[in-house]
């Protein structure tokens, strides 16, 4: 095995340089992906501005990194053993296959892993992109790279034929977007008879994440859907993907954003309300808007700023029996569930539009500042 | 019908005097009970003590007021249609039954009512003890009375033979316990294979509403119960319904009192915590005990106080797949069925223990002070 | 009041003819609805032909009936009780409005009406169409009239102004459709991650039943919709509705069926089977279709026709953790929601293509011949 | 490694015989176990009486086999990587440490170890006692030994101190109840206000499972057991396992039957029916007994014995919403859990009486005379 590959590292905060590593000897069990695209994520961006004391389970971003975990590649190496242990789902994965590998690594072992099966609460926590570090040999453990390095618990989830790399560098984002909805189905069965389904809406925020909301809440039939973002550019993108009303949260006040998302849902307020914004600040508002029994589920509050919600409790929660429901991150089985999505629905959305920025690794400066800005929606390395 | 019927009324948060009203005529749709114990609740010493702003769906209390809404009661007067429809089973009630009244009335024509049959979710509100003045013929809207008015949309649960007054005046309190058992079991359907028992509960308060809820647990199969709560009276006092550990709050510090729960878990957290203290400076705290994925019941915090809970939603809600579940109140259901964990599970439990003191109507003061002190745990009037 | 209102009677299996009803007198409690269209059901079909021996619950049909349950029309004549009392939701019901009604009266008192609310299982067991007589005053007990008696009890979902009556009539096929959907959600979670969408998904049938579980199940979000029925006229006219593959039943024997339908899926099996064909017959060939842990769903079977199955129970149910749930019939909520889906989702489904044939009342010897011979989707009298 | 390990072996139905084995080297992946006791299943006594033509998932008996499943013993022999991987729930397991192994082995690389995570429906489907060969080394793969040899996927549940080998070789049946309660927690929602307990409950069998669910089913709250068993034997031996009412199947027709068990029930019938027979031909009586909504378990016809149920569909299952789970086997965890419920729950049940025959290995014929008889409740070989 020669030559070298390539991959955008960051130091610390804000210092991002382009280096290369050499080519790895890849185990046994451990497999290699060629990188097609890979997304810049909100995680991806609060690390580089420095606004994250730590991810979930209180873990550390593990300077130097190579950041990137919205991948989609084509395996280059992988044997016989791995082929079926990284599989998501039982059919064994084939060299030259496209894949989205899950980013999270369960150890399989621990307390976390053994009771809650699929779910990344191991107690030992690696994440790709900012959970191992690349300091350690093979060091590509990251997607703003050329090439990545699977570890040997690593699952990957296969890309249908029909869904194109542009499309499928979404399915972490989606994957997150249909977690949430799994775990609000349990919830909304005491509003009603037992059924998750065509209840009305509100998604605060309107980047990917909340995009990803979207998408999943109108596939699992939901009666309206009212976005309450910013900025502008984002708000409009939102209109694409059959949003009911999208609401500059910029240009009003908390009253007037109010009265304009019980006039978009057309009722007293909301089912359910998806934070997406990753603002702690909003969650009261939020609150706000639900119906008696409602739902919120925070799916943006991935990391920890080190920001405070101060919150009524009797008159945003138990006062009306609501429920808050922490969600963030996604299952592994969500991965190809996601995918299945966009093949299954690629005539409702018009997915092929959601990156809307592509950058050479080199260009790595400009595609932080254009994703920082938000004129944008998904914006992705092409390595 | 004459004579007169006596009833301690409460004109302003601390003022109370007694009071007789004339014995009233029965509508057709209505009905009348004698009632024999009413136990005081922390909902009608708060307002006693000027401590509450409002209520669930921020409705106030409507002074003057007979306080008093954990009553049972025998039926002194009932026609056959209130005998069907006040059923909260389908089998008719007689005069001379022994019942419990559900406290809250349900329009059943508005939108909340529709869609949460059996939920005191009503748009209109009305609930004996707070929500309805005496003011108004026939006055007798509270429990701290001889008699009780019961209005058309009243529901009734029928006492079982076998479960003395002592112990059914408390089961407007346990299927406030029932109640949240319920809210939680889909929650932790993640938590695992698809069932709620044989997990580990902190209870977060230890007064009668604690209480209720080690008793629901308990019965629903959890593994260890833990409480913390205070004063000593109290924390003793639940040692003689099943509880593990008992903790005194006042007793050690929150980081004290953190180590303690878990020891008294052999765990490293708690599957479920219940608020049962009305306080919302300890929603923090509690959250901090539960385990991944997790579920946070607001039992306690029932009235709005004005106080505020200041948190960090990312280290205890998302950033571990957290669910808080607002509660509070019960629904119509859960009468009956506390009164039928009551007659089923009599040797498990002493029930007959909870009433540790009795008042007759005249010594409403120190019946009020007994209860705020805490020195107690059911305090009831025997009018 | 006078003048006189014409309906179509079935006096005996078989035996129908017009008649004269007056034109009633409506009571403070009840309502007079004008019958715009008025479906003809599978269950009016058996009835006819004599191929029921009771309902569900074991309800016979009461001879004479003016048959139809699936009815809408224009709310003639309410007082202000009844028109808060008979709305699903809460929003009051005005002259005028055009309304679906709920077929299943609850007398709101029984064991059954307590314990389910808004589902019928009244013990009382009153169904207009087929379970309450037309020899009793004021006789207009059925749709095929034009006009209908609307009972106290009666409940009403009121049409949204986009949804034209054409397809309007359909909100009693698709509110079982719902109803099935919302009674498997809970049985799926084991299936993965507590969610109930994206799987896989056989209909046994291809009439308007099965037309309304395709619906239901794509607005819910499944994968892949094959269909199994017969004649070849509706297994085409299924595929307007997004299916994926429809499968003539009467062409292949069981063996090739099950191959076909594997192919279709694109899987090993299906996750959800619904049955929609009223022949008890096939419900062993449906659950050969599951894969393990998959669910199957009793929709069609709604009368009894003295006819039984013969199952191999480990083999189809316990050997692979299968589920059988019995539905039927559909809740009142049910009604409300199936209306917003024909609001919320008229861009996917040409839900105006439904009734294929109308027929005014006094040809209703052609309607019925036409409904029975299957050379049609949806039969509907234009009174 | 020398010496050598006596075991009883079945070479076909019927034919036993005692055998000597060599002492096995362990594998670094495996373990080897002392088996302290191990029960004889309904399944050991169906095959040895030749009454199965296959196990779930359609698998044969793979003759010959050392019989045996439920097993509790002491580890002689691990290494840390088998301690860590074969712990159930994180804590690594000890040479010397008492343990339960779970009989079915998950490959964890198909699609329905992946899709099922912790559900025995491995596409390999491996099992000890009937599923394992003893032909192929290292041989010792069923509990009628004096060693078991672990292979490298079995799971290995501790026993608590408290728990005695007598009590927790009955951990692997407890834990076939506790799935059977986890599998109906969901279906039970929709009968009520989202909530398993305080329902009344019939078990259909009276041994080793139908105590099992009776365990189970009471820790789990539910209000009243009624068991419809035979031999008198055994239904009597119920009693002292607060089983309400205890009917002796083989003294009363089936009507006689459905009439004790609605007075034992005090009810008009049952929310949830367990059967547990094995006897296909139960079935339909079973679900007579049922209340509308209520919910049949298919916890004992757990292999296929060629037999069929002949079935009203629409008066047992679809014309009153009832549900039919396929349960049968258990979950991993639901050894963990069935583990703590004999150690939280020792003084509401008296678990040591369980075992009511002990034998020596050479002493089998005995033992599986007795089991056969019924003359019994467990029978287990103390090798």
């Amino acid at each position: 095995m020669t030559g070298s590959v390539r991959a955008a590292i960051m130091d610390s905060p804000g210092s991002m340089k382009l280096r290369e590593f050499p080519n790895p000897e890849v185990a046994e069990s451990a497999a290699l992906l060629e990188v097609s695209l890979c997304g810049i994520c909100g995680t991806d961006k609060h690390i580089y501005q420095d606004q994250i004391k730590s991810h979930p389970f209180g873990l550390p971003t593990r300077f130097p990194i190579i950041p990137g975990h919205e991948i989609v590649g084509r395996i280059e190496k992988i044997s016989g053993y791995a082929a079926r242990r990284m599989s998501l789902t039982g059919a064994p994965i084939k060299q030259g296959d496209r894949v989205v590998p899950v980013v999270d690594l369960r150890c399989e072992e621990c307390n976390g892993c053994k009771n809650h099966p699929g779910w990344p609460s191991c107690e030992k926590g690696e994440t790709y992109g900012w959970g191992i570090s690349s300091q350690d040999a093979p060091h590509l453990f990251g997607g703003f790279a050329e090439k990545m390095y699977l570890l040997p618990h690593t699952k990957l989830a296969k890309v249908p034929d029909s869904v194109p790399d542009e499309v499928a560098v979404f399915a972490e984002v989606l994957a997150v977007g249909y977690t949430s909805i799994a775990r609000i189905s349990h919830s909304l069965q005491l509003a009603g008879e037992g059924s998750s389904y065509l209840g009305n809406v509100v998604i605060q925020g309107s980047g990917p994440l909340a995009l990803a909301h979207v998408i999943a809440a109108k596939i699992s039939g939901v009666n309206r859907i009212v976005v309450v973002g910013m900025p502008e550019y984002r708000t409009s993108f939102m209109q694409q993907f059959r949003v009911d009303v999208s609401i500059d949260a910029d240009k009003f006040s908390r009253e007037e954003r109010r009265e304009k998302v019980l006039q978009g849902l057309q009722a007293k307020g909301a089912d359910v309300v998806f934070e997406c914004t990753g603002d702690p600040s909003v969650v009261e508002e939020g609150l706000s808007y639900l119906n008696p029994f409602g739902c919120y589920v925070v799916a943006g509050i991935y990391s920890d700023s080190g920001k405070t919600t101060t919150l009524n409790v009797q008159k945003f929660v138990s006062g009306k029996y609501a429920t808050i429901i922490g969600s963030g991150g996604q299952t592994e089985l969500s991965y190809a569930k996601a995918l299945r999505m966009m093949e299954s629905f690629s005539d409702l959305f018009p997915f092929e539009k959601i990156v809307t920025h592509k950058y050479p690794l080199e260009k790595f400066e400009d595609a932080m500042r254009t994703a920082v800005t938000e004129q944008s929606m998904k914006v992705a390395f092409e390595p």
